[in-house]
């Protein structure tokens, strides 16, 4: 059997809000989860300031390195909006008023309410595919293979909702998840030996402290359902050995 | 007046559980609040997987370029924990064992207890320095200026709280933030003229659209208490003179 091709993607989230600590971010891992159900996967994200040539250097280091580069943030109408011209500056192309935002835009607002700052919106880099936007109406864009969505969560899930099912994948990557209260010094070796075992599978170890005690997640990540299974009965089989009790957990 | 001087930091965030959208980061967000606080500036982080050779690349590309960088995840005792090696060869000095590190588990852990797996977790590169775990007790180290903290939050922020009162920074940043219900659009042309009148602080408008409906916070950061409070004062103004009733929100 050939090699499935893999789909590889990176997030570029952009935005003062996010590294002042103002904003947590929730686009990273609701992206993330998309795009594993399509079968491309997140290899890096990023968080970087609103300044242009930080934006021009990330996207342009990061296009050729991955099939997909999405952008979070910054395509408002306000003056720290400034992320579709610093695209068009990293494609070398000229920012211009792209027709059909221009239309979106005046079935959304009454003619006095455009603009200059809400055409800003439609402006975007020469070349430019539009990504729907179903909330609030103004839309986002492709360029390459760069595709520029909005900050605010609402609005980038129903961009992200739009756009994934249209975008070329692989197999999805699934997931088994094994809880238990042993600690991890416990399982450690156990565990390296299931991970030799199952070489194509990606397994982790992730301990939490939460009020109701301590527990870990011991989740195995792939693309095969049957590998997954047998790894899974494999790290259950590992628990029960060291006296713990596996318990499965829903799979995220 | 001599202009103070800047103090950067990169936040490494390691771990396929971020990427794969299994778990939500909270680390960001704690960290740039505690650095703000310190006079320390967020500008950049990154999310990568658990793979010694970007580990290496990502670090040795933030160290030079940043005055601190703090690295999450991947130093406990499970075979996915690489962080210490991967730092160690970043810095091109052997992993060793820690003798501090190895008392503290010691003290932490019964004889029959300490397995290879644990004593991972106290070999450090050559010549790190402990940063202090009053959680788990198991510590975190420095090496140059690159801070290896733990991914669990409860521990990364324990960690945190305790070395960043000994880390230099400059003068805190501080902001206020005005909450009205006009939209961003109507705003954008006033808020842009504050801006060019307030180049010292740096102004960001970020709407959300809630079950409680919409809402826009502008938002001004700086390290003037005077200048932020004229600016705050001037959207103010901007937001009654476009109708709106301006609301001050608690500094986050």
């Amino acid at each position: 059997m050939a090699e499935e091709r893999v789909y590889t993607a990176c997030v570029v989230i952009i935005g003062n809000e996010i590294l002042s600590g103002r904003t947590q971010d929730a686009n990273l891992a609701y992206i993330a989860k998309k795009l594993n159900a399509r079968g491309i996967r997140l290899k890096e994200a990023r968080v970087i300031p609103d300044l242009c040539e930080t934006i021009v250097a990330t996207v342009n280091e990061a296009r050729p390195r991955f099939d997909y580069v999405f952008t979070t943030g910054g395509i408002g109408p306000t003056h720290d909006d400034i992320t579709a011209e610093c695209i068009a500056r990293a494609f070398g192309v000229p920012l211009t008023l792209h027709p059909e935002a221009k239309r979106i835009l005046e079935l959304h607002y009454r003619p006095d309410q455009i603009n200059p700052a809400r055409l800003r919106m439609a402006h975007m880099p020469e070349g430019a595919e539009l990504v729907r936007n179903a909330v609030s109406r103004v839309p986002g864009f492709r360029i390459g293979n760069v595709y520029v969505l909005a900050g605010v969560p609402e609005v980038m899930q129903a961009m992200i909702d739009d756009l994934v099912p249209t975008l070329a994948g692989g197999a999805p990557v699934r997931s088994r998840s094994i809880a238990c209260q042993l600690a991890e010094g416990v399982l450690a070796a156990g565990l390296e030996a299931v991970q030799r075992r199952f070489p194509d599978l990606d397994i982790g170890s992730y301990p939490a402290f939460r009020r109701t005690g301590y527990g870990v997640s011991l989740v195995v990540r792939g693309v095969d359902e049957t590998r997954l299974a047998a790894a899974a009965g494999e790290i259950a089989d590992l628990v029960r050995s060291l006296g713990g009790t596996p318990q499965e957990e829903p799979p995220t």
